[in-house]
């Protein structure tokens, strides 16, 4: 097992015990849930599509006016500076995350239990990949079962899910009607017109008549894995767009699956109850999965598999 | 001054420098704003209305599904404890802010990090009032400037403002667009509707020929505030009730204020630019604080006044 | 058990056999759902606010612009000749369900169908009362789960609720969202605004503090049932109005239960996942359910657990 | 004249008179609108785009999550069936209508009436194709007038109208309000937004500077004869794409014109009021028809007169 | 006749022939539709709750931020001075209308055109009343009949109908689809929610059971009235309440009226096409126009025939 | 400086002195704001893009149902030749602005006050463009602040912006809210989606990665200016096309600006007080600017300068 003990989170310029990578109830990021955040994921060790991460977070930052101190190319050295520090006490044979959460800071009002000043909260903690990619092990063949919960998605002209903030109670509450179906059912939230928005922390995909289809960028987050789509539909020539997705249409696909971060793809069998093409995985998902694994060098099916039963029974 | 480094916070079961009054990053309260609170004021060094405080924090955590585990009886105990550890290092002068924070607590990705186990985060922290009050001295004699920001309330049925949660970053965009407007702008947004729903920390009133009304109680904070001021009305035999306000009639309106728990009652002098009455906080409203003012043997406006001058110079 | 095959129904002023109480696919009320229709119950062998009852089947039929070729009061007599007809086929010890059905008639395009020239369907249908109060009869006891599916109410601008048609496929679309949690689950839909409208054939009311609330009548049908209780209601003293009840406010219930015609009053103990009051049925409730009992001289929940066991397992 | 006695409906595996393809009070297809439906022609008594309709038929099933008991080869092979049991009984010279019903089946509460078991209701009807293109046989050169009616399009999420369903007052709600213009306007419903979605059984086109508009595969039904203008206007090299159509820009157009089943395409030469082009049917217009008169081999505003003249004066 | 060339405006402080009483083009009133107005008649020659209608007038004014460099007593003032100047040009028999119109004044980049310099634009003008009464004098016996159009009424957030303005075109679009029904049709709009609206410059009320009901003040202008209908009502004891009224409630209505300046009280007997109540003017609609009658000395329905058939055929 | 007395505006057939064009109170165009209208400016004293304004306002005057009595080409002609009765009373290096005002004419109840008779109102007015050019000069340097104001642009369904007419009170509003800011701020409505709409008269574009997007063609005007930067977009190879751009899409882009008619192109330097690109105004922009004056053959912040600086100081 990792050397949890041994762990150290980046804040605010140093490092420190993964149990002190905490926020003060007096930050803004607790006050408001006004702090963003990312997370990047390794392949063999090496951070996947980082740069993008970082585009993003910077992205999220200007939406909520925070300057943190650090420019992207700041950014980035520490980031990795932090990986480093901390590559010792991961075995080799695991990826890791990188958790990126900055916020504005402190209130003023409580200005004076914090002595040095007052500054954003910018904290980079790594975190070895296990139990994110153990748990969703079953599912590269099962898939998992799509329903949609009555808690919609927020308008993004209320809080924009284009920001990656923590203000995002809405996506527990979805958790939570979605897990009254069973632990395979996951949350897919509808826009308020009915599209498909996203699901919690992951974004939806379609395969109809060997095009791709997803929703379209407006009341989401724009995914980095769901870029990486885009990328690898292209390279494989399937034709791939953003497009008002509905039940209607979901349930015509012929397969369907979701995209994260942590689990990259992961197919969808069911939806809302019915049987989604054959009920297996499709062959335009497993021929992404497969690109997906190729390009990284990692079998991420079998990587979930292989940690799944080594780490988790411990 | 007080003594912050004395000051202890309830965590968990154990009192705890204020300082080490901090969630983890992997906390659910970070991961999605997933906490509930409250923030409650004493006078004359007694809490002035805990017990409905305490409702609507067990009514919020029932809306996120959280069991905090403890009784309401239990929370009002330790809150009463928490605040005795405290009151020796708070001048007999001041009161003093209660603040309670309950999250889910960890996420279970993140179980190694907690080794005593994982269960919800229970915070209670104490806080002399100074800056609160201090920073808004002058405008019970000055009143603000109440605009409409373009960032609206979230509907109810996305996010539920009833329910006083950390997902909240809206109410920090609000602030935000307010203060472009000069420092005694404060932000009263609009639902979906347009009609009035509430200031980022405060419900709004307006007096209309010796009536009182303020906003339905749909996409707003159901304040502990604006309910005293119903019960206030209903004792001065001032007509008060829920109403549907645009900011056609707040503009009709004689006089408007302001209810929160720092700060009681704060008049709206001008609203978007246009002056409410004849610019100075009028009669029903300097009526309704000198009530309050009476019934809790404090002299609020007086009292942040000399706050500020005392305290805020130091 | 009763005598099924001499049942007979109203048909356009003949009486025929239930079997053949059919309507031509070419009928307005299959072409397009434009049929509106009434339920109506007896107990001991009277019909129960039937007069209530026409009175809606008339506001319905005005709002489709249908003219069925009877006057309210020919309508009542056909009504009553009907249930006479049928009397003798259904033991004394049950009760029977009227149903009224009517549509503008066959279309004008298939006008070779209907030699005898096109006129509104008219039909009523007797029904003994078995299925529909024995199926429900372990929930006076134990409560309904009340569960919020993402199918929403239609508002009211686009198809009234208010009507009673059968133009209402979403109500089973509810039906089958709600049925994945279990037999016990019942959909309650909300508007769009996020307001409890109304189940899928009743209404909705909820008891705070000793008072009654129920939603606005716009969203919904304006129940007989629920118009009853508000008669009950203020002879026993009981505060009762509507409102706009949001999911917030039905988990803060002391009390909560559904209205139909089938089982009158039934008790909701769970609601999203959450227990309401202690799981079990209410005073309130309880106390609304034996007052109407006794008015109408038949205890509703005995009845129905009789004919469940009588009946049933025949 | 056909002989009308003669026609036989399939009914659930039997081929019954025309007369008694009737549905049960008792059936979910009027309990609830619980049903499906597809309308097919023929030309030169061959049914035209079968094959989309069954598509639909069953994409509309799964929605309604309705198993009819029946593979699409098997609804295939029964319509023909079908067809072929009737032609005899339609002169050679006439098409026909094949009309596709499908419902959930009775309901469980009513199964005494239906001692054979509970099933889905399947219904195919042949119906010879007289009234239906007789009475728009002028239309072909006068053009219909386009109204708006105050009733809007049901938005999708509410109730789906992709998804061929019996629950749908709200055409007939919209004819009701079309037919005080007068017999030669037609209803065009707008969606929420204020888009042009559908005529009560058609599809909107418009024509501008060559080019060919629809609106977009939403809030509508998606004809099999608006599928096939896409299909003949690549062939003409027409450029055709959906477009969120509003008032202000079909008042804009050069040509405009509904699409259906039954005629195909049908002129729009009054758009609200005022006139479309020169008030008589476009180039474009009648370049389309043009090409699908023959495509199938039949000059369709010629058949629809010639049947006017010669059936519907008998 | 009126001596029409004797009549004269006041306009920015002058008294002006009718015929001058233009606005530049260069005028933000033209430019911006930024305009505010009211029509104030009068009943035996003395205006009828002018006080009200300069209420409405400064709250318009400042809604829209407008000083119009006229305090309300001046304005009073040199409207009854407008008044006097007029009256003898005007037959004793006949009443009169009071325009106010007032506007920022010219756009700043044409001042140029305006060398005496900018100021506000105000414009008092004074008509006969002849035709606003004449053309509706039928209609007290007959009634109107109300059609909604497509056009819906304006959100109040977008542009509030409660401020008397002259951007309105929406009304004109209203009038111009009610006009195809023929002379009798007044539109009557619904706002978003499908509730009643307002007449394009008219109140609508019903009565059901003896109460009146009438539009909530939201999304429509408070008629002066529709005040007085309030008023009326309390005075003879019939209960009168705003509601939302969807177009079902104005269905079942026993009576129905429209309310406006000019012609007090009008009847509406059909409702989309439907008769209301046996399709005469009912008891209470004629109770309160009777008593507006003897409140203001003018039996309003005798008048407006009187000047029709004296005044309209020369 | 121009002789301004001796600018003459044509008014329904006759060139009167440009202070005669005024409009009666009791014209259509102010009583509904019923008035339709174009600015058209000229460079090097030749209208630009003239018929594109024509073609759209006969396209104004078509959704209003206005037959104004001219010919498109009689049109063309009177403002030509109303152009032509100008030009000597302007100083050869200027410029001027054409505006077209057509209104459906006086209403009929004040026929008395138009013996020649009642007829649509049509002016066409000639101005030199002086103010409107030298207010803007120094924005080409330092760009402009966008700010969005709490007043949204009205959903195109109940007023339609796509049709240019003098009901636009809103704008008004939003420029009120905006000056709040300061001179430099200029108003960008949102839509009801939160999709940028449009300036108060002028369009929205921003650049990201080289290519152009701006604000789809619904709820907005269409401007012939925005129409001139695709087709000058196209010519120098820059990617253009008509998107949902949000607050967060604009606040990534590289480079914004706004278009109209009178500045052609006006950079955006801030976006809701965050600096777009470096500050200053960007390459792209540039370049279209550029592109523009050479086509034109005016330099147009030159222009802009040069008359601000000899003509504004006088």
């Amino acid at each position: 097992m990792p050397q949890y003990d041994q762990l150290r989170a980046y804040y605010n310029g140093e490092l420190v015990p993964v149990t002190e990578a905490r926020v003060s109830v007096y930050d803004s990021a607790l006050m408001f849930g006004d702090m963003v955040f990312e997370m990047t994921r390794s392949f063999r060790r090496q951070p996947f599509r980082l740069e993008q991460h970082l585009d993003r977070l910077y992205a999220s930052l200007r939406l909520l006016d925070i300057d943190c101190g650090l420019t992207r190319t700041e950014m980035l050295q520490v980031t990795m500076e932090t990986v480093e520090a901390n590559l010792a006490y991961i075995e080799d044979e695991l990826d890791y995350y990188i958790m990126h959460d900055i916020s504005r800071g402190p209130l003023d009002f409580y200005r004076r239990v914090f002595p040095a000043g007052l500054r954003p909260t910018v904290i980079i903690a790594i975190w070895p990949m296990i139990e994110h990619i153990a748990r969703v092990a079953e599912y590269y063949e099962t898939g998992v079962h799509a329903i949609i919960p009555s808690q919609g998605a927020i308008p993004s002209r209320y809080l924009d899910p284009k920001a990656k903030t923590r203000s995002r109670l809405h996506y527990q509450m979805a958790n939570l009607q979605a897990a009254r179906y069973g632990p395979d059912a996951w949350a897919v939230m509808l826009d308020e017109h009915g599209y498909i928005a996203e699901g919690t922390s992951c974004n939806f995909f379609m395969v109809k008549d060997g095009a791709l289809y997803t929703s379209e960028p407006r009341n989401i987050l724009r995914g980095v894995s769901r870029g990486y789509v885009f990328a690898l539909a292209e390279e494989l020539g399937i034709p791939c767009r953003g497009a008002n997705i509905e039940p209607y249409d979901a349930l015509q696909a012929d397969e369907a699956f979701l995209t994260a971060t942590s689990f990259s793809i992961l197919p969808v069998t069911r939806f809302e109850g019915r049987v989604i093409g054959d009920g297996r995985p499709g062959p335009v998902t497993k021929r992404l999965l497969a690109a997906w694994s190729e390009k990284v060098g990692v079998d991420i099916p079998a990587q979930a598999k292989y940690v799944a039963e080594k780490y988790m029974t411990q």
